[in-house]
């Protein structure tokens, strides 16, 4: 395994931590970690039905709480990990942010944002998708089968 | 002009009252509320520069104040007018709380959803474009003439 693959596990799992936390929270479990140059400055999990507020996924979070600890609101130098691939909203968030890496986990085939809003992100961010994806889609199908119970 | 059209440009009227703020106070001059059963429930305006943070979009601020004022994440019986078309993440927002009625004023050719994610609303939601749009759009045009001076 590459180097870069190593670091990139390492975060995602950070993440996953977070989706996990999420999910003892009895929310969807999608966690996410911002980290500029090797540091790691912000993670959020899912919170909507805790704030009850539709626009508090873990993505939306982090971004917000990364500019918070950055002092600006443009993320050129940031990765953003995140278990689950983004929504239209939370690309949307993440081309304004101008966030420069995107790292995901598990696709997400209905709602994500590479069906529904392909061009959302910043022109110059590059993405990899599929880092530890077995791990994160294994708790959102366990969530949702215990959700079905 | 026909008794629906009144009602939305009061609203609207509304909405451009929130986006003279945002411009008051330095911020792009976009306005929302949101309307439930003829009452205004919310009413916000863009503050990325004031928070320093992407995602604070008048009709994210919006949605996140309808939803404690309801004391419930979807908004299917609510009327969402903002000044402008709005982003892809705002759509994705607005998708996801399920508004059932879009208004807006002026187009946003660059990054407005009808471009960049034009099937993020929820299914059912209906939308009407150009109320006021005269008056959304000069409001923005001020703002960058005063920018670039």
């Amino acid at each position: 395994m590459n180097e870069e693959r190593n670091i990139d596990e390492r975060f995602m799992r950070m993440a996953l931590a977070e989706a996990e936390a999420a999910y003892s929270e009895g929310e969807i479990p999608i966690g996410a970690v911002v980290v500029c140059q090797g540091r790691v400055i912000a993670r959020a999990h899912n919170q909507t039905e805790t704030l009850g507020d539709v626009t508090a996924h873990a993505e939306m979070l982090a971004i917000t709480a990364a500019a918070a600890a950055l002092g600006g609101k443009y993320l050129p130098d940031c990765s953003l990990y995140v278990t689950v691939e983004p929504c239209a909203m939370c690309a949307g968030a993440m081309g304004w942010a101008q966030i420069g890496r995107v790292v995901y986990g598990t696709d997400e085939e209905k709602r994500g944002y590479t069906r529904l809003a392909p061009m959302t992100l910043h022109p110059k961010a590059t993405v990899t998708r599929g880092v530890l994806a077995g791990e994160c889609k294994a708790l959102m199908q366990a969530f949702f089968r215990d959700k079905r119970r």
